[in-house]
């Protein structure tokens, strides 16, 4: 008995000093992959991280293909066909990140460190983790039962403007059975998650002007129309305090969704965020419901920088989040029937002054036109049992079920007008400062991520 | 007659002749001193227009005295005696200008050009031009009845936050029967303009907040709450879109003005300003009011920079103008009143995390510390008859007569506990672009207001 204890330390030991150097050269990998610069608008940076996204694959011995469409980073296909496949499943990732702002960072992003048990880079949450952790899950030698494919995109974060162009170009190099899409980040529980749909998204950057220069406000200011003020008040129409929307039928399209039965985070959440009230319904609920969210605004300046000045225009940076059967088309007639109905001309270019002079009040609406539609399949679905089954075989615990990510991925893409079936897989941690300043990735979710990868790649059929 | 006629035209010829030299030498005069930036915290340029100042005056014989503050700018005090004056008449002017935004610039601010009959620069207008015009009327060689003062101050669109303790410390150096403020713009029908009275101001920087780290707006939006939404109901909660303020009682303290008999120019000003629509009343009313302005708004990004984010906080750089008989103090307990009403705990330093998290609502609020108060005087005084006789015969009309100007002046502190008398009268035209980018001066503002100043300075008795 005690020489079997003995064996089995020994043997749990060898693995310890296997598995160490194993992780760091996991870590090594992710942490030069980290170091290039990846926001999608710097086009000589966003190649490199392509060519290192080939690299590492050639490392394995898989050639990967580098997709181009004209204006568009390129997208990285790789294929590891299985003899007898009669499915192929498609793993989906993206290598660019979130545009930054330096001065907020306690790092700088393209400089990643170790701190915490977290490895503090951007995109190292959203979504270099999941290249990383697909790699490392190959490295396993896996014998997959299903032809697996790699899709890593280089603009996800730009809204994936060509999407839709690769697939149309490279119908057949992109034709998958199932896509499992790999971002954004697990349960705020800390647990797996998987995800059968995605809101959709339409961003609107919205100007209003006053006066076609800048006036002193104790001379002018309240008799000159005050452009924040117009803004204020324009914003204020169109969503309450409380996350509702108030634009005319709004709600008219949205499908009821049942709440998922998922784990109530939100007092670790409240504390974990320092907030003392949080706005609408419930955590899900929301997530499950169109939204209307401000995430900048600017006119003037602010601190010793402040002027009394009566400002030219006044401009907010908007995102809709959009739920079935909302598309983006049918939210930009609404918002643009509300701003018209409250007495504003629209215009979609800057107005000149014979315009601003002719109208009472005169609104740029400028919509992004990387939008996209929302999507969802069901939970129910033999595809979508066989992945929970096999993710809740390799945790050991089943994984929290969302019909919808709260965030975005044009999911709707991939489903096509087959249906073909998408479902999320996202590994990085929640709390990973994704989209913002200091974003990580908690190494455990790396290692966690791995596994599952494994348990997919053997398990699926 | 024909000999009479060429006398009289070679005796225009020869002003004409003189006048250009003459003329040529106050530009280069304006020109130099506009040279200089001075924006009041800027202590080592500021100090260099003081010393402009000081030398300007010793080219004609005048001792001008730098008083000092601690803190403070120079204050440029200079007097040139009567004798056997019955009165002191002081002129009040300020060579320091606002905060500049050089992007905004045709020009650089600090390098004066002459176009179109302006010439362009920083504090063309507001308010170097009145100290250029004093001192080329002293040149014409006046003989006065009264004791002349001149003060300039270096702080002036900093608020003046050391100009009470300037007159508390150098009460008798300061003292004067009446002061004139020579500041602010002429009517916009482009008459000469006399004031009685001038607005108030105290500045609010307002700062809401969300979550304490930006978070991701699709997975967290409408749950976390948005700070920019909370400021933009915060805002509209004390304003509407037509220059009401909404907040409780704001005008109780609000004594009533009889509209000016002035020349109606809002057409005019309309098309100038190529805006289709006014807030609230009439110009003149509206500057009899008090007001709340937001002349800076920020948080987060727009344009390309934008990201999918909930900031941390958003904040507003308001300023209200106050009339008789609001005080600094009365309309900061009537804000933070309304405020804390709409559920906000206030704090004025910056919140912790868990003061964050203990309150639903948490606003910051910091009051600029040089708020000051309205004050007027009747324009049927014997002095005001006075004053309004001497610049009618100077310029051959009638100056429009306004019982306030809509911008602020801290006239109270001139007028002390003993009502001295305090007229203002500016010469810089309407269109000077005051404290935005472009100021300028209409050069014949400059020729206007060397004329008025002759004219009282021979003329008051």
């Amino acid at each position: 008995m005690k020489r079997v204890l003995l064996l089995m330390l020994s043997m749990l030991i060898a693995i310890a000093i296997h598995a160490q150097p194993a992780r760091q050269a996991v870590i090594d990998e992710f942490t030069s992959f980290l170091a290039i610069p990846n926001v999608a608008s710097d086009t000589a940076n966003i190649e490199r991280n392509a060519d290192v996204v080939v690299a590492m694959f050639a490392k394995r011995g898989i050639e990967a293909k580098r997709l181009r469409v004209d204006g568009a980073p390129s997208l990285v296909v790789a294929d590891l066909p299985a003899p007898g496949a009669k499915r192929t499943v498609v793993f989906y990732a993206h290598y660019d990140g979130q545009p930054v702002d330096l001065k907020q960072w306690t790092n700088p992003p393209w400089s990643p460190v170790i701190r915490d048990g977290r490895i503090w880079a951007r995109s190292a949450g959203d979504d270099k983790a999941a290249i990383i952790a697909m790699l490392a899950a190959l490295d396993a030698g896996v014998h997959p039962h299903v032809n697996l494919k790699f899709v890593f995109e280089g603009e996800e974060e730009a809204g994936s403007p060509h999407l839709a162009a690769y697939l149309a170009k490279y119908a057949d190099a992109l034709r998958g059975d199932v896509w499992m899409l790999c971002d954004g980040p697990v349960h705020q529980s800390r647990r797996m998650l998987l995800f059968f749909g995605a809101r959709g998204v339409t961003d609107l950057e919205l100007t209003v002007y006053g006066p076609i220069k800048g006036l002193h406000d104790g001379h002018y200011g309240n008799w000159v129309p005050n452009p924040i003020v117009m803004l204020t008040h324009l914003i204020d129409s169109m969503r309450d305090d409380d996350g509702h929307i108030l634009i005319d039928g709004f709600y008219d399209d949205v499908v009821h969704t049942d709440m998922p039965d998922a784990p109530n985070v939100e007092d670790d959440l409240k504390k974990e965020f320092a907030i003392g009230r949080t706005e609408g319904k419930s955590l899900y609920e929301q997530i499950l419901l169109p939204a209307l969210n401000v995430r900048g605004i600017a006119s003037g300046r602010i601190g010793a920088q402040a002027s009394n000045t009566i400002n030219t225009e006044a401009t907010a940076s908007i995102d809709f989040r959009l739920v079935p059967d909302e598309t983006p088309e049918s939210v930009q007639l609404r918002v643009e029937r509300h701003i018209a109905k409250l007495g504003y001309f629209i215009v979609h270019d800057a107005p000149d002054a014979v315009t601003r002079a002719a109208h009472a009040r005169v609104a740029r609406l400028v919509w992004d036109k990387s939008g996209y539609p929302p999507a969802r399949m069901s939970a129910d679905a033999p595809v979508s049992r066989e992945v929970i089954d096999i993710v809740t075989a390799a945790i050991g615990a089943k994984p929290v079920i969302l019909p919808s990510l709260g965030g975005s991925i044009p999911m709707y893409l991939f489903q096509g007008t087959n249906h073909t079936p998408v479902i999320g897989l996202p590994i990085a941690n929640h709390d990973d400062n994704q989209h913002a300043a200091d974003e990580n990735l908690r190494l455990q979710n790396l290692w966690d991520g791995i596994e599952v990868y494994k348990a997919l790649f053997a398990g699926m059929k």
